[in-house]
Formats: C-alpha cells, structure tokens, sequence
C-alpha cells in the first residue's frame, strides 16, 4: 500500500521523479507561516464549536508554534514526498504530537486550505505594494518640490513639441501611481475573501463557524458559495493584471531615465550607488537598474498571460492546473517590490542637469506653438497661422536660426502681425507659464498640484 | 507644399500606400458619435469662454449636427488622406461651413481629442457591459430557482467528488459573474476622466473651462496633469484586463456545457437554436456556440497582451504607437457582449436532464466522504476514517459493487463502527442536505443563497 | 425544419443575431480563391475516378469559374445564413448549377476544407512575405554601401561604447532579417501539407485520390493521419511566433530609428514621405511611421497568444473554438508586409547625416576602451589597464577634457607606458578599422559582409 | 573606490539590496559549467596565437579546473557582489592564481561570454528534448501497435462523430511529435551559431581566432556581425515559441486523458504509480499529472510572451533588460522535459479498457455517415441522403433506437434504396475499415502508418 495519505485505494509507487514533478513545496513553502496561522484559526474554531477538546487545541497549537519556530530558525526539512507545504507541516506535527494531529484536518480539505493560505498570503502584503508605491511617489513629489521652475522640453513622437516645468512631468507619474494604488487597494476586495470550511468543494458536514475563523484571520468576507471559493483565482489575475500595468508604467519612466542619462540627452546623472560600469569599457556609466527594470516588465507580463492561461477552460471546481498559480505570483510581487524600491532610490539619489534641460529649449522650435497661438489671438484662423509658422520653421532650420533668434523683419515677412512683442512670446518661461488652464505646465499650476498631490500623501499616512 | 494640414514644414508626398498604413479611419470610425459629442462641446465651451462668437459656435453646430446625420445615414465618406476621424469630420466641416471650422481646433489637439473620444466611447458602453452580465446572472438564477433540488455529481479534477446541488454549481458562476461586475464598475472610475484641454501635452494658453466640458459631456473628473492626459491609457488596459477575466469564467462555463452536452455525461440538451449539426454527420448535435466562446478568450487575452506590449517603455506624451489602442478594445467589446448574450440565451432555452445527473451519483463512490465523516463522528482519526474507507472504495470498484449496495456484515468487517444508519448516510440527498456551513451545497443554503443573489438584481434594477 | 444544410435532425430556428456570432464569412472571405481552388481540384479528382461524371465535373467548373468572377468583380454577395465561404460559395453553386453542385461535396467536409484554405493561402503568401524582408534587406544593403566608411557611435545601455562602421550597423539588420528569412522559409514545410481528403476526421469510404489533388494544387505532401489533418494549427502557430520575433527585430529598427531622429541625436532624417507633423506643433516632424510600426508589435505578439490560447487543451479533432484561427493570421500577415514596406521605403529615403554621426564620437570617450587595450599591449594586466583609463575618464569628465584632447604629460600621470603614438590610437577611425577579428567593425571586414550579403542577395533572385 | 571590478569611474558604493536585484547570479549559475568549458577555450586559443604564454594557459586551466571540480562537489561559493557566474568564477580564479586570471578577459567581454554561454547551454539540451519526444513517440507507437484493432469514437465538437481506430488516434499525436521535433531540429540552426569575440559589441583588437574557439566548443558556425552577435536572442525565442507549441499538443493529450480517465469516459485506467488520491475523499483517483501538465502550458506561454516583450523595442547592442532572458528559457526546458517524461510513463503504464472503448459506439449515432454515404453511393445526392439520415437519427433519439437496432422497414420508409446490407454497413468495423483513403483510420492504413512510425523512430537511433 502507498504511504501517501491518501492511499487506502493505491497498490502502487510513484517514482521519486514522478513525486518531484507533481510537488510544489520548493515554492508553497513560502506559504508556511499563513498556512500555520489558518490551521491554529481552524483548530481554534473546532475546540469553539467542541469538535475538539481543549487539551486536543492546546497540543495542536503547541505543535504548530513549534513548527513556526523551526521554519523561522530554518531548521525544518521538507520532503517532496510530502507534496505540499500543508501535508509537510501536518506530517511534521504528527511527528511531534501524535495522532492527534490528524483531527486538524477535519472539515477542511487542501482545496479550501491552500486556497485561504494563497489569499492571506496576498491580504499580507497588498499594503506593503502600496507602500512602495507611496514611497516612490514621495521621491516624486520630493524632486518635484525642487524642480517647479526647472524647464525642459516636453515630448510628444519623442520630438521637442512644447516647453514643460519638469515638476509638471514627475507629478504626471504621480498621477499614475496613484491610480495603481486604486488598483491594487480595489484588490484587496476580492482577496479579502475567505474560502476556508468550503472543503473539497461542496461545504463541510460539521458544525463549524466560519465567520469565527475569519475574524481570528482578519478576513471582511466569506464566500457565499463552497465551488467558488475553491475554483476562484480571481484576486490572483487581478493582482497580476495591476502589477502588468504598473510595471508598464514604470518601464516608461525607466525609458526615459535611459534616455535622459544619455550622452545625447544628458539631462540626468545617476548616483554611483544606482549605475554599473562595464567591465570592457571603463567610460561606461549605465542606467542598468532601469534597464534591468524595463526588461522584467515581460516577466511580469508573462505571469499575467500565463495565470490567464491555465484557467482558461477549467471546469469546477478545482483542478490540479491551479497548483501552476503561484510561482508567477510569488514572482511578480517580488519584482514590483524591488522595482518600487530601485526607483524609488535612483531618484532620490539622482542630480537632475537643470542647466542641460534648458539648454535643450535653444533652437528647438518648440516655441513655434506659441508663435502660432500669439497670430491666432492676433486674429488669424488656426490652419493659417499654422502653415505661416510652419514655413518660418522650414526657413529657420535651413537657415539654422532658431525664430527666437530671426529679426524682426524676417518675421513680419510671414506675417504683418507680428510685432516687437514676439520676443517675449517666443520665451520657454514666457510659453510655460501662459498654459494656465487646468492641469497645464503653468508654474502656478504645478505647485497648486503639488499641494494635492502631498494632501493625497499625507492623508495616507 | 504637402496637402496636408500639418503641410508648412512639409515639401513631399507620401504615397497612397503609406497614407493607408498610418491611416487609422478604418478603425476610429467607431468614435465618430463621440468625436461629434466632443466638439460640440469644445465648440460651446469656447463659445461661453468669448473665444468663439455666437454666430461662430451656431455654423459649428449645425455643420457638425449635419455630418451626425450622414454618418447615421451611412453617406458621410471618409478619406485615408485624411487619416482618422477627426480630421476626416473637420475636413467635411470646412467644406460644409468654411475656414471658421478651423477655429474649432483653437485650444485643443488630436492627442487630447482622441483620448476623449476613447474615454466617451467606453464610459458609454461600460453600463452595456454590465448590463448583458447582469442578464446572464438572470438567467442563472431563473434556473437555479428551478434546480434546487436537483443533485448532480461536484466534481473536482473532473473526477465525481461529492453530490451537490445544480443549483448551487449555477450560484457558483453568479457569484464569479458578480465579481465581473464588480470590476468593471471600479473600471468606471478611470474611465471617467476627462483628458480635453490638455492639448497637445502642457495645456493650453487660451482661457478655457474644461470643467463645463466635462460637464457637458457627462465626465466626473478631470485629469489633474495634461502629461498623463494624453498619454494614459489605463483605463483601456483595465478594460481588457477585466474582459480576459470575464472570458476565462466564461470558458470555465462553455467547457463544462461541452462536456455536460457530450454523449458520455449527457445531463444537458442545448436548444436547437442555439446548436449546430454537421454538413457531413447528420446526427451531430454540437455546442458550437459554447466553443467559439471558449474560443474567443483566445482573442481577448490576446488584445490585452497586445496593448501592454505597445505601452511597455512608450516616454511620455503621446507616441503614435497609441493609435493601436482602439483594435482590441473594440473587437474585445464585441466579443463579450455576443458572448454574454449567447450564454444566456443558450441557458435561458437549454433542457436540463435532471434525471441523468440524478443517475450518475449512482455508485460512483461520490458517497465515501459521507462513510469516512460518518466514522470521524463516531471517534475514528480522519486520516484512519481516510483509509478504512479508501480500501473499502478499492474492494468495490473490484466487485463491481457501490458502497451503498454492500451489506452491513461487508461494511462492519471495515470497521465494526458501522450500523444499520450508513445506508441514510449514503444517500446523496442526506450527504448534500448535510452540507449546512455556511457556503455549503445544502438545499436550505442554496435557497438562502437565491434569495441573496435575486437580492443583488433588485438592487440594481 | 430548420434550412440549415444539416438540419434533418434539427426542428428549432436560431434567431439573426446567433446565427450572426456563429458566422465566420465577414472573414473568411478572404479565402475564396483559396475554396474555389480547391473544389474544382477536388472536382477533377472526383471525376477521373468515376464518382463525378464528365458532365456533372464540367458543370461544377463553369459554376465555380463564374463564382470567381462575382468575387473579382465584387459583386458576390454572401451571407451569414450560410455561416461561412464555404456554405455560401455552395449555396452559389446550386443556385447556378442546381442540385449537382451538392455532389462537390462528396467525400469531403468541411473540417478537411476549410483546413485545406488556409494552409493554401498562407502557402500562396509565404513567398510575398519572403519577397519582402528580401526587399528590406536590399535597402539595407544598398544603404550600408554607401556607409561603410561612416562612423558612429557603437551602442551598449544606450550609453557611447566604442566607435562603428554605419554599414557594420545596418548588416546586424542583415542578418537578423536573414534569420527571418530562414524561418519563414522553414513555415513552409509545415504549410505544405495537404489535408484535403481527411473528410470530417476520419478519411473517407470513397475511392479518392489525395496525391493527385495534391498535385493540381502544388502541395508537396499530404498528412499521413486524418484526425492529424483536421486538428493541426502548427503551420498558423510557426507563422505567428515567426512574424512575432520579425516584429520584435522591425521594433528595436523602429526604436533607433526614433531615437537618431530626435532633436537630441540627429543623426537621420527621414524623407517627408515617411514622417508627419502634428496638427498643432508646426515645428514637428514625426517618425510617426516608425512609431506605428513599433505598436504593431503589440498586435502580432496578441494574436500568437491568441491562437495558443484557442488551441491550449483542445480535444481531438475538429473543435469550433478552432474558427478563431484565421483573425489573427489574416492580421499579421498584413501587418507585416506593410511594415516591412515602410521600413524598405524610409531606408531608401532617408537622409544619413554623417557628420552628426562622426561628430557625436568628439568627447564622448568612446575611445576608451582603447586606451586601455594599448596598455594592455604595452604589458599591463587588463584589470588594473580598466582601472587606469576609468579614473583618467573621471579625471576628463570633471575637467571638460576628452582623452584625445588631455597633454602626454597628463596622461603619462597615468601611466608612463603612454607615449606619442597614443593620439593615433585614440582616433575613431583606429579604432574601428584595429577591430579586424571576424566579425569585427573594421572597415574592410564590412566590406566583406558586404558582398557576402550581396551573393546571399543574388543567390535568392 | 568602489570594490567592483568596473569601479575605476565610480566613488559611490550600492547597497546591499541594489547589488542583490542587480545581480544574476542566482539565476546563472546554471551556466557555470558552460561559461568553464568557454574560457577554457577562449584561454587556448589565446596561446594558440600568442596572446598568452604557455604557462600563463597552464596556470588558467588548472584554475578553471579547480573550479569546476568545486562546482560539481557543490562547494563552490558565490556572491551577489560578484552579480552573475562570470565575474564570480573570475574573482575565484584570481584568488587561486593571481592577477594572471585578469587575462583571460583579454578579447572578451561579458557581453559576448554570456550570449556564447547561454547558445552552448541550449546547445547542449537541445539533443536532450528531441530525445524526450523521441520517447514519448515511442511510447505511443508501442501502445498503437497493440490498439489497431481497437475500436472508439472519433469526435469532434466532442461529441460521438465517425468510429475509428484508437491505434491511429495515437499515431496522430506522433505526427504531431514530429513536427515538433523537426521545429527543435530546426532551432539548433540559430543556437549554433558562436557569438565569441564579438567583445562588447564592435569585435577586438587582438589577432584572435574564432573558428579555433568554435572548433573547441563543437559550434558549426559563427556570427557574421559583431552587432548582433550580443544582441540577438532569436535562438531563445524560437526555443520558447517552439516549447509553447509543443505544450499545446501535449495539453491537448492531457485533456484528453483527464476526460477518458472520468467517469464519465471511463476509456482509460492510469497507474497508481502516474495518479493521485484525495486527502478527503478516499475513492478519487485523479489524473493529477495530465493536469498538472496541462496547467504547466500557462507558465511556458508566459515565458514565451515575456521574453518577446523584453525584446520589444530594444536599441543594439546589448542593454541590461536582456539579463531577463534566461529564467523563462530554464523554467521551460526543466518543465517540456519533465512533461515529456511524465506522458511517456502515463502511456507506458495506462490500462486502455477497450471494450469501453467499443460499448461507447454502441447507439451513438456515430455510424450516421455510413448510413449517409450508403445511399449516396446507391444515388441519392449527399444532401438528400444527410437529410434522410438526420430525420432518422431524430426519430431514433425520440424512440431510444439505435440505427443497427432499427427494423428493415423501418428503414425503408424513410428511403426504399436500403435493404438488408444496411446492418453489415452500420457495424463500427465496417465504418473502420471502409476509410482507406490515404490518411484514413482503416485497420491497414493504421498498420502501414504504424510501420512508417517505426522506420522514422529507427532512422534517428
């Protein structure tokens, strides 16, 4: 007969191989202190609802306290053999508290089990996601405070288009951090759920007292129905899906960064503590956090498609595909943590060229917008001023002189309109501060924003 | 000089091909309504902000109006000259009404526009959404209703593990559909962010008010930063991240409908209407419908993969790259509306075989948990209870004899724990009514469980 | 009785807007000529071995030839009562031919047919695709002649490697293409394989012959299993991995390209034909077609997740889900001839500014690696050589001195093993042409690829 | 000073938990034996021409040897300060031999060390996988051999369609093995192919020999480019594309078994040594491995479309993202092996229960066609016949009449073309027999593909 616990049918053995294949210990074992938590939960609910007696909870739980010791100590071994962290940790207390170990796992099945274990393990560390995402919005709003008055050029097509406050940029991420956290504190809803006493899948004969259970967990919710709660990995797609857009927000601010600390662009300088060199080229000074961090956006990609994948086409209720949900988790909450937190630290370590940032608005042509606008207000239709400036541009760039730099008369060549005042207009400070309207570069505006956005902080904290 | 509207700087012609390539009209047409609810608000805006006159905002409107009336026509034509939308409609409007439509451009640019129109589009159709799976839920809980007291093997790992309630297995998926629901309301929230008068990237110098805009058009935020206006796409990608979740139940839902309508399970008969033959087998009957569903999430994770891939490392503002947002959106939009009718259509008419599901429980072994339970309450460790009744399984399968036709002597030579009562326990009714924790398959649960979700509609009739 | 073709058993109607959801023919149109190719190959084979008369098989021929006419001239109108092209093209026939047109279907059916199309159609396309990226690696070829002798900065993290030959840069282009040639190339293998005569799974009792059909349509194989044919997608699989990792190489081209035509690097101008402006900047001139072609990667990489998904735990043979095939195949394939097109057209276009290119290697220390090489000659260990040169890059960063511009004594500082030749060696043009090991930048090395890519070239013509 | 070995530029240290993210070497590890046995080539070559002394080769080999040998006892110690196995094994052989080491990096870079290591680890694993699914095409010839005679429906829509043999249902999966063995045969192209002594990215300035170094490695080819050399990953990614391929054929196997092990099927027994129990419910016997496998395919279409995503818009040469390509490339290759292996033991070990198999033909309407194809071949046009047929099988469904139970005049009235023949006709192993077209399931045609199955298996021992 097999030694697996389930082997009172079973006249065979697996190969070691085979047993290798099927576990998953190698990595639930990072589940191991919620698995503990829910059965001490559970034990403690059955000794409530007398299906155990005191003395039964009290070994138990000596037992599991002793097992959480060893696994913060490191000392305790697993076996393959054993599949799974919940059937290690329940041969491990046999071991040491005898039979009655057995009576822990009544009304509840590894179904109902792991599936708590993986939403509490969530549950855990969903504030910490958002933490990092505060802590890296805090390094934003922190560069920005400095940089209200630090113009740069704006990009659209990655071409100069209008001047910007670069304050007004870094409060632009802000924004979509902050809507990662929604994302992520929408999360906690559906992983706030607690499926433990649906069993295998259809409810427990006992009488146990789930809402007990989640209280002792810190669960809001139960699950209304038993093959959902085994079936559902829905707190896990969505996490994967708020990670994939977060990680696609932050490899464009890695672009970026690699961009601007580009001999070409030159804008940013990383601190040492945050770039590499090479070990070929001794010039070489590499943004090669936010490359590193670009590059794991696909893994985490990755995960997401992948977890999408296995449940496509399941039938309930659970189907040993769903043992395939967790390393992608484990994976990506690892990465998006570090990735929070390597940004979070190039920032607040970097120096920002503010002299390069607005060298690069010389004899740019982002200024011509303005030269437009100001023939507009002057009276001329939109297309037509814009055809006029596109032609002084043409001119200007032949000529290589920027419209800032034509005399007056070359101007007043395109245009009658135009009088000694274009000069000011011509201005980036002139151009930044006259976009007043509501979330536009105006100086003005961006402090008015950086206010809000330390009200969203502060009112976290 | 270039015909087009961008032309100043510009002194050669594309060919026809590439103008086909960058066109994007063949897709945005789809935005037309909304471009037009759009301009008319910009255009009155303007008119109450003195940057139009009255008589300037009326040729607008009624230029505008006209072009609304081809296009339901179905005679407004469109030219790839003329690249997408917006230009396609301000190009009939200068014809319509003369130079003034170039005024309607004043403080406003095509990377604003397009964002607000792809906002409005999807803030109009996310209540459809909503809507079609509140329908299916519908349908659920009409059959459910009537499914009660219908058992049918629960199964896990596709094996027969515990009879259940069909009715509950339905309640199963309304409670999966309401999470749907649920997520494509906090969609809502992103979606409802108004991106005009950002312009191009920085905001506009003219005094616009973008708050009556929004108002206008029905928005409840504005984006705070015009950066992040016109180069969020968030609320697309939680779109497609919701649609891939919806699809993945829904491909849950359509392979269990192919199996159950197989030969082998036989516990459904889908209508005629929503079934297919063979043109070669004339007896097929096939739940094609079921498998193009399923075959569709193919198409659905496929698009939300597709647009992370286009914003992965895309710097800020706008990049043409985003043109390809609209794609799968809107064939994503599609294909869950078409998919969500057609499962409650196809549940809605199906015939459900309650008698077959009844039969399959018969000596299926679906009953040996009832046995092991019934041993643990009479003092037997689980994991004994486990055994003893895994090898009384294996004698079965052998003799070809169900546990609830052996005799007592056979049963008591197991274990002498065992009375005359087993066979009570043996039946499926007693071991699904005995399912009474909350979440459980137990009828009196199940009812219970109706009333909440019939609850639920209620509240959002 | 339902007027579906396989109605006999059926006695419900489906309503318009199911049979609507189930229609494929919006798209599967496209393979029309593929269809009536292959029926009048099947045809021919039905009659030379006697199942078909002359007469029937000269009736079906002319019916088919005048439905190919419709479809040129456009006039063939379909419906989507009758599902799909092959219902409708049959339909057709018996409305011209009367019942003899059902005889074409003899020992045929739709699964083996509709599999027979699409390998068709993508074996009549693979050579246009092949064609293209040849097109492609012309232009690439004919642009690297012209800069072989243009030096540029080399690239590793975005940062000033060492210094290149232009022509060495665009041949890495060469032969990555050259690699998608050969993948392409190898598609066709599994494309080549004829399905026809697998009839719905299983063969058929008819006395066909397959490898005559083969012949009349220029397939080199059949499949040797029925269900094998009916089932596999491998060929559409290939296809869109192949044009997925195309699409990948075309974005990184795409990527560069906007980069060297920024503002900031200025080293390329594309044509007007190939960029456009914006509708409010008129300073702008985008790489708006590279941009794009960069977000169709996105699309491609969606539909190879697409279709991995469709057939991902599909049971033999012919499943529904598997109409989801052809979207995205039908996509990709013109995705990326249009790409490849452009890009062919920007290269052959573009204006190469070769002085920018050269100038950007003046203080960019590029040529660092050199000095240390040089010392490394002169009997330093490489380790402590990399040491010496980063600290003189330090030292020229902070004194605004490049290292071909810092005084021997200086220099000598470093290490005394520096003398007079060392200005030769820290020239670019040293640099380069000393990379003489295979495969190395030097100038006559590229010459040399050069005309290997030339004969690789010829070879194919 | 930093510590690092590039820190000649840099004055500031990383903190420890910077080091650790930036570092691969937990990851790369694997490559150790790889990354020896290239240097071990690299430094002989370097001897070879001069570069080193016989001597200073002498002192490296033993070295590298030394280490090796720690590596293969598991002694061998690593440090994330030393970031990934290159500069790890560097730093060791110093510390064994002295600055002597330092030369091996002579005409080296890490770039082109670590793109040689990852071809030669694919390289060498590739032979591993092709052989796996040599073993499983084995296993499923071998079990074929024995099923030509065994009969079982053939479905598709997963609903009962034609009988045919399971003997060529398997000899299906074994065309589809080979198909992919030859994509595996195919991807040795690109993974051949030695990327050395492309240095950083530009080539070097030593007189090497990197046919020398290929001829050591066993590599047939070398990279033409320097470029692309170090930047390309075409070899992984047609590895992944490839892997992702082959799991969706074995994911369609896998279901397949998880529906013939049900119940419900009850076609096939699995070993006990290839299932597993419940911990609750002691009669389960689940396929645990097939879905385990099949759930496996989530993960490698998410290593797939990650590494594709990294990719994505990359500028040559090398940048940092590319590190993330390795982790999927070994995940993937660990798990096609693995699932390889576990479908061979599945299959090997299965108990096929073949009279099952025959009783589920048994009043399945499967012998429809024969019916059909009968009446055609006395003269009834094919859409006359399906018609009559479909009427019948109606009745037959309504009555709970088989066809071969249907009385001769029964039969008759829906069409005097049929007499007493008509039951040998609807026999499955007429229905077998009768398909002899090339392809088709008859009991010959399985025996000669089966020969031919044999006969590609010997070719390749």
């Amino acid at each position: 007969m097999s030694n697996k616990l389930w082997g009172g049918r079973f006249h065979g053995q697996a190969a070691d191989w085979v047993d290798d294949f099927g576990a998953s210990i190698h990595l639930d074992y990072q589940l191991a202190a919620e698995d503990i938590e829910g059965s001490i939960a559970h034990a403690t609910m059955l000794a409530k609802q007398g299906i155990l007696t005191e003395e039964e909870l009290e070994q138990i739980i000596a037992g599991l306290n002793e097992i959480r010791e060893e696994i913060l100590a490191q000392t305790f071994e697993v076996s393959v053999k054993n599949e799974d962290i919940h059937l290690n940790i329940e041969a491990k207390l046999t071991e040491l508290i005898g039979p009655v170990a057995g009576k822990l796992h009544t009304a509840r099945s590894r179904n109902d089990q792991v599936a708590t274990d993986f939403h509490l393990w969530l549950k855990h560390r969903l504030p910490a996601v958002k933490e990092k995402i505060q802590g890296l919005q805090e390094a934003l709003v922190n560069l920005a405070e400095d940089n209200v008055e630090t113009l740069m050029p704006g990009y659209t097509h990655l071409q100069h288009a209008q001047p910007i406050s670069y304050g007004h940029y870094l409060l632009a991420y802000f924004d979509m951090l902050e809507r990662d956290y929604e994302r992520f504190t929408f999360n906690e809803k559906h992983t706030d759920l607690m499926p433990l006493g649906a069993a295998a899948l259809a409810g427990t004969t006992f009488p146990i007292d789930r809402s007990f259970v989640a209280d002792e967990l810190g669960f809001g919710q139960l699950y209304h129905n038993s093959l959902d709660a085994v079936s559902d990995r829905d707190f896990a797609l969505e996490f994967l899906a708020n990670a994939a857009i977060l990680m696609a927000h932050l490899s464009r601010m890695a672009e970026e960064m690699i961009l601007w600390t580009s001999f070409e662009f030159n804008y940013l300088e990383l601190s040492d503590s945050f770039s590499t060199g090479s070990s070929i080229m001794p010039q070489k000074k590499n943004a090669d956090f936010a490359e590193l961090s670009r590059g794991k956006t696909g893994g985490v990609y990755g995960h997401l498609m992948g977890l999408l994948t296995v449940m496509k086409g399941l039938p309930l209720a659970y189907n040993k595909d769903m043992q395939e949900d967790k390393a992608g988790v484990f994976d990506s909450f690892e990465t998006i943590m570090n990735v929070l937190q390597v940004f979070t630290g190039m920032i607040a370590t970097m120096t920002v060229k503010k002299g390069n940032m607005r060298a690069a608005l010389k004899g740019d042509y982002s200024n011509a917008t303005e030269l437009a606008d100001y023939l507009v207000k002057k009276g001329m239709p939109f297309r037509q001023a814009h055809a006029v400036v596109g032609s002084l541009v043409y001119q200007g760039i032949e000529a290589g002189l920027p419209l800032e730099d034509m005399p007056l008369e070359e101007l007043q060549k395109a245009s009658e309109l135009i009088d000694e005042e274009v000069y000011q207009v011509l201005k980036p400070e002139t151009a930044v501060n006259a976009r007043t309207s509501f979330g536009g570069t105006a100086m003005k505006n961006v402090e008015k924003e950086l206010q809000r956005a330390q009200a969203i902080l502060q009112a976290k904290a």
